[in-house]
């Protein structure tokens, strides 16, 4: 998957409801030529999202094409319903970039590969339909290889589902990489390989081989950068997600561990009978947990506060979250995240 | 899944390489007509497991058909080579059974539904294929739903893979119901759910779909019984299957562990260079992780002493290990079980 001039679909979600779109608008390699929303055609990207690459909305893939002069690879499905369903408004744009030559990336839990027409005009028009929720078929155990390879290895880990370790996993390899640390990004879930281009969504991995398809994409990207940052799942806590969390934690057999969580945040997301356990029983359950595997600690934290309007109790929050965590710590985001990239190469990590 | 009277197919490994087979011969509630071996035609089970159900052992279906004067309902795969394969071999049998109008119970990785030749002789003859590894198309996220079963719910947890939880949960299970307490076994694994003829295999389904796959067990049986003991599967701290070990954990939100080990273990088994960490600290860990979701206490131990020939060293084996533990520990196969419902009982479970 290497596309460098795509359009991406967000037809009536843009920009609150479409995580995929922004993420790959804010965090991506691709340059973002057009995005689809028939509800704000006309407007522009930075009218919406001041801090992401800019780019004409437009109503459909004929207008997008036309924006972007005939020049497109790919569309990429920006947003994703409840359910992953394929929403079939969207069918004439996706047929129309296919016969424009375009690949078709996806992350629904519906797969176009599986469609019967979309799969044959593919076909006809020697496109690439990639679904990225499908893992690889060849995906096997773990054999304990992400402990031979040669860059450095943290993992963001989190209080709960939805609390910013995809982001601040982006944010952190960018911080990094300014300061000239040859950082790389693993991902581990749909936005995050749709941003990145590559990776397993260990979600949607067999049990039996999630660790082994993290080890899998360690030892495909570790020779070629000095640090990787794993994109962490769910939490250890969680009374659904676990497993995903833990076979993350030890299919990366991290070197660092940065703990992720959403100021404000008391119960598990959507499992609200579950409160959340004080910060510092995380960093000894996820260092506890990780240690018969692979020594490490909590390295920094991340701090998201979004839902914390004032600047000053946005710092009181992170403030106290630092002195929980007992480590550096940041709202990545907010702050930006060079307190946790000081947090990663206080341990030693990243620098050589 | 409810066969009266089976034969077992076991060609040139029974009894030290048929671990499924000795397994549904020890505690299946089925009747163990016969077991194919053409290796040992002629000989009785008893002449090489003491412990387990008599039967003859034949060298084909033919044979087992005749020595079960006509009236058999299934054929069950009672081994599995490295890497599950089916072994062409046992082709003739497997077709000899669909003809007589037996369902095959496969725990293989090859599934047999996807053998066109076998599938179109079973649609033929009226019988059903079941591939025990293939998961329920229907699973879907834990949503807690485990907490309000009215059964207590124990589960095995495990030092490694091979420590004996499928058989300390089942001789749990014997000896729970020895002294009235209406105990039933949550099968997790494929000889697990071969013995108990129902369950689902969590180590093959979807990581995001492992704890709901729990779940969705201990719902349905949790309103037919007392006592549910969930059978654990690898460990906590296994490079490779934690995935599966934290999802069961948290799926079944158990009342109570019962910790199993093998005497004389000290690195995870295949994964040499990873020790395992002392008894003591397992306590901790799996307290630790689970209490978030469900308080759960080791509530007793169990000890695999196979690899200890003289009575008495085991016996200092299982003292120390009962030290370690904290909690009622012996070994459940030489010992029995007694020592292991004691520590649940005397925490307050399984009795109502």
């Amino acid at each position: 998957m290497d596309h460098e001039r795509i359009a991406v679909l967000a037809h009536e979600k843009f920009p609150d409801r479409a995580k995929t779109a922004i993420g790959v608008l804010r965090y991506g390699d691709q340059d973002v030529r057009a995005v689809l929303d028939r509800d704000r055609a006309g407007d522009r990207v930075r009218d919406h999202v001041p801090d992401a690459a800019d780019a004409p909305i437009v109503a459909s893939f004929a207008d997008a094409h036309a924006a972007a002069d005939g020049d497109l690879d790919a569309l990429y499905i920006g947003i994703s319903p409840i359910g992953g369903a394929f929403d079939e408004s969207w069918r004439s744009d996706v047929e129309a970039a296919i016969e424009a030559g375009c690949d078709v990336v996806s992350g629904l839990h519906y797969f176009l590969n599986e469609d019967e027409g979309l799969a044959a005009l593919a076909d006809e028009h020697g496109v690439d339909l990639v679904d990225v929720r499908k893992p690889d078929d060849d995906l096997t155990v773990a054999t304990g290889g992400s402990g031979d390879v040669d860059a450095d290895v943290v993992c963001t880990v989190g209080t709960d589902c939805s609390v910013g370790k995809m982001t601040a996993s982006l944010e952190i390899v960018a911080a990094a990489r300014e300061r000239g640390i040859d950082a790389a990004f693993v991902p581990t879930g749909q936005t995050g390989i749709m941003i990145a281009g590559w990776g397993n969504p260990i979600d949607r991995v067999v049990a039996d081989f999630a660790a082994g398809a993290v080890e899998d994409m360690l030892v495909e990207a570790g020779d070629d950068h000095d640090l990787l940052v794993v994109e962490g799942q769910g939490s250890i806590v969680h009374p659904a997600y676990s497993a995903v969390t833990c076979g993350i934690l030890h299919g990366s057999m991290a070197d660092g561990l940065v703990l992720c969580h959403a100021a404000g945040r008391e119960a598990i997301h959507g499992y609200e009978s579950f409160s959340l356990p004080p910060i510092g029983e995380y960093v000894d359950l996820y260092q506890g947990l990780a240690a018969p595997v692979s020594e490490a600690s909590v390295v920094a934290g991340a701090l998201n506060t979004k839902d914390v309007d004032e600047d000053d109790a946005a710092a009181d929050a992170v403030a106290e979250f630092t002195d929980a965590v007992g480590a550096p710590a940041a709202d990545p985001v907010r702050d930006g995240a060079d307190a946790i990239v000081d947090g990663i190469v206080d341990a030693g990590l990243g620098e050589r």
